[in-house]
């Protein structure tokens, strides 16, 4: 689909309202039907974001202006699918900031035209990371599910708030569907069960412990933090008292996943609050090869679990679910009244604004309903599995490899694989404080040049004693054997000689 | 432009791969070409989201989808601003649940078509709510702003994170071209000022409160907050220790602006923090002529602006801004080295997310930026001059009705507007008791019917000893004055019989 045709029919149905659309001078309608698609294009320098809708007659524009987005869009969809596009091209901030090739950042008293947008749209993308690329491996968000995708543009156009059913019926509807489909993979029994979506997995997080708190120390919520004991999340020697443990399951460098079942016996033997990160590792539940690897989660009184990583939901998408009915709206509630009106012609438990601290919320449900609808649980099941087969042939391929060595030996619990590259020269150099100053600098080496040759995208960093190392991860729908053997190259073709 | 188009230049130039497209059992190349646009359309229900991108070979067939799905879009849009369509098609949240003609929100284990999905969409929109219409003044954030749309398609196409600049080199630059802007306009020194953009205004006050908190109290980050007095945020009678006033510009009801000045006098002698929310107000400094109302708000030490609000940016949009550089850094920054490598080919000052308690950010900078470049400032406050002048039509016409009567005499502050409506038969009771509550009733009543009838939507609240009225509230660049003058007459036509 061209959509240079665009460009004709709105010429030839509308006979290009010269008000909206200013064509280059020419009045004379023939010359414009039969102008080429391209000049009707151009036609867009004259044309500004006061002529689109809701101006009079601003119909046919704002269609033709949207439709030139799209075309701009559609185009980097392919481009990011292409393995032999580079992933980004690397510029440096200051470079943006002085304006490159054009693109000018900086914001004016005076509009631009149409045309010019379209341009600026292009060089965004231009100038940006393409993170639906099948060698981008930088984050446990990755890939660009196209479902997914139209699901955002339509939230877009909808433009409403998870704040009240009045205002977004449909969206604080699916939000329960969801939630409730969710608690019931994590095993609790699904009319007890509650949660809301959150702007990310540190907000989730928060409202996991938020939560714990109140249900422990319910008096905070009318006469704060100074009617509390010197509270602490994990038990310490010092004697302070403990309300919750925060479990992990899978971490985000390692993948590791704590034994919950063991953390929940402890949990209840102390009576303790018991929230499992599995921001990560929570679409492994829809995994049945898998899941066992999450065995305890049904125990845990919160959990975070963001769908916008290992299940591939455009960023933002993150849900925080609580055993306990009602908690959440306890907790946060504050009952305005200029917010939440009471006498309304629904009910109201919908309005599921007051659930929260942030009142308004963006939508971020609608994108994970689609792909559910889209995928089935099955069609998630499949992409994960196979994340997991990735993993593990590239566990395996390092292992034999002279110059890798993994961080650790054992296979890998998760989509994470952790590792060293060694160049010729600190190959056969015992492990030592001046070898490993030399081996820290490797990893941001071959990296930087990655990002620059924007041939592959993929994260290091030191943790504890062990210095840069590699974690290569699976969450990306576009990623085959052949990217993960191309990466493998790579690394070192850009190490062998530092 | 119609997307039959597409339909057929997919089957023309691609003849139709059978593999992804399935077209209804026929293999007759002519018979396809000759197929009417109509069908190629249907041809979807046999396709699937494992065929799209990036499945092999399914580039046309995503384009395909994607091009239905804006249509879709495309359709709604065109009625959102037609003042001829219902604002919404309400109905319960249990119909939605139970299903209604076909929509059906539960999720399975099996994938669903695409042309299905086609039809989900088109449902999510039919029941839900046209924020865009111009009798839609229900809510602070209202109206669709067509560039602003284009930048969400766009930001969600890119669909990165405000985590780092190595994610996202351009939206993260672009928000620090952002941040300058706004700071400049507020009347900070712009080379000494930060911010961010945060998930909505209460998150923004947030951040706004712990900094203020940190940088009384920098001992709170190493050692929690039982090291700390008993603070508060007012300075109240008890005798505990003030170290924050928070000053509103523009409240939620009445459009009310705090007196910032006379605060910054009171901060500054007693060392208090100054924060304004102004989440509402904010976008008013965008006016030559109204921005008075905000003088005093240079000397604030952090400021709340929502541009999804007054500025019409599609949600969420909201900036916390703070007078002094470097404080959000240092009050929330954990340095997780495996989240934010220091050893990087760029300047690491561009890795903002280590300035918030999220970590990763939703991309909200992208619209806002284009829409910048479309109207230029001065677009911004031709719109915003508009609101005000809307503000006091409405406040003129009202106060000349006899069965409507203002919360406040005074003309509006800014764009809220707050009345009764008193149908015929309480008109001549004097104020008491018993009055109040029948008048209490009203506007829920007159409200609960405009939804049933999707003929406009304003908001209604008690406050304090006044029983609910309704708040006008103009932000909504598709209302015009005969949009005004209807919601007059609708009030008066669901009301005069209550």
């Amino acid at each position: 689909m061209d959509l240079k045709e665009c460009g004709y029919s709105l010429a030839n149905r509308k006979q290009m309202r010269k008000k909206s659309i200013h064509p280059c001078q020419s009045t004379d309608k023939d010359v414009i039907k039969e102008a080429h698609a391209e000049n009707v294009m151009t036609n867009l320098s004259n044309a500004y974001a006061s002529d689109l809708l809701p101006s009079k007659e601003g119909e046919d524009l704002t269609k033709c202006f949207l439709l030139r987005v799209v075309n701009i869009l559609l185009h980097y969809i392919e481009k990011t699918f292409d393995d032999k596009s580079k992933i980004l091209d690397f510029h440096h901030p200051h470079q943006l900031l002085e304006g490159l090739d054009g693109f000018d950042l900086e914001l004016s008293d005076h509009p631009e035209s149409l045309e010019q947008l379209l341009v600026d749209c292009t060089d965004t993308l231009k100038y940006g990371v393409k993170t639906g690329h099948p060698r981008y491996f930088n984050q446990l968000s990755s890939g660009l599910d196209v479902i997914g995708l139209a699901g955002e543009w339509l939230t877009a156009t909808a433009n409403t708030n998870m704040f009240t059913y009045e205002i977004a019926p449909v969206f604080t509807v699916m939000e329960t569907v969801l939630l409730k489909k969710m608690c019931g993979i994590i095993g609790w029994r699904e009319t007890e069960a509650d949660g809301i979506f959150s702007p990310g997995g540190s907000i989730s997080n928060l409202y996991g412990i938020l939560v714990a708190r109140y249900k422990q120390y319910p008096e905070i919520k009318a006469r704060g933090m100074a009617v509390l004991p010197c509270i602490v999340l994990f038990v310490s020697e010092q004697g302070q008292t403990p309300f919750c443990v925060v479990a992990t399951a899978g971490s985000t460098v390692f993948g590791a996943f704590d034994p919950l079942h063991d953390i929940a016996d402890i949990c209840e033997t102390h009576k303790l609050w018991m929230h499992v990160d599995a921001a990560w590792g929570g679409g492994l539940l829809l995994s049945r090869k898998h899941s066992c690897k999450l065995s305890g989660i049904e125990r845990a009184d919160s959990v975070t679990w963001n769908p916008h990583k290992l299940m591939g939901v455009p960023l933002q998408c993150s849900a925080v679910l609580t055993r306990e009915k009602g908690l959440l709206g306890a907790c946060n509630q504050m009952q305005a009244e200029y917010l939440f009106q009471p006498d309304k012609v629904y009910n109201i438990n919908f309005d599921t604004g007051d659930k929260t601290i942030q009142c308004g919320r963006h939508v971020d449900v609608f994108k994970l309903w689609l792909m559910w609808k889209a995928k089935g649980t099955y069609g998630f099941e499949v992409q994960i599995d196979r994340y997991m087969e990735l993993a593990k042939y590239f566990y395996k391929v390092l292992k034999k490899k002279d110059n890798f060595k993994l961080v650790f030996d054992a296979e890998p619990e998760f989509t994470n694989v952790c590792f060293w590259y060694f160049p010729p020269r600190l190959k056969h150099i015992p492990k030592s404080f001046e070898r490993d100053q030399e081996l820290q600098k490797i990893a941001p080496k071959i990296k930087a040049q990655m990002i620059v040759e924007g041939t592959a995208m993929l994260s290091y960093q030191p943790c504890g004693d062990k210095v840069n190392f590699f974690r290569m991860v699976f969450s990306n729908p576009a990623t085959r054997q052949t990217d993960v053997d191309y990466l493998i190259d790579e690394i070192q073709r850009l190490g062998k000689d530092l």
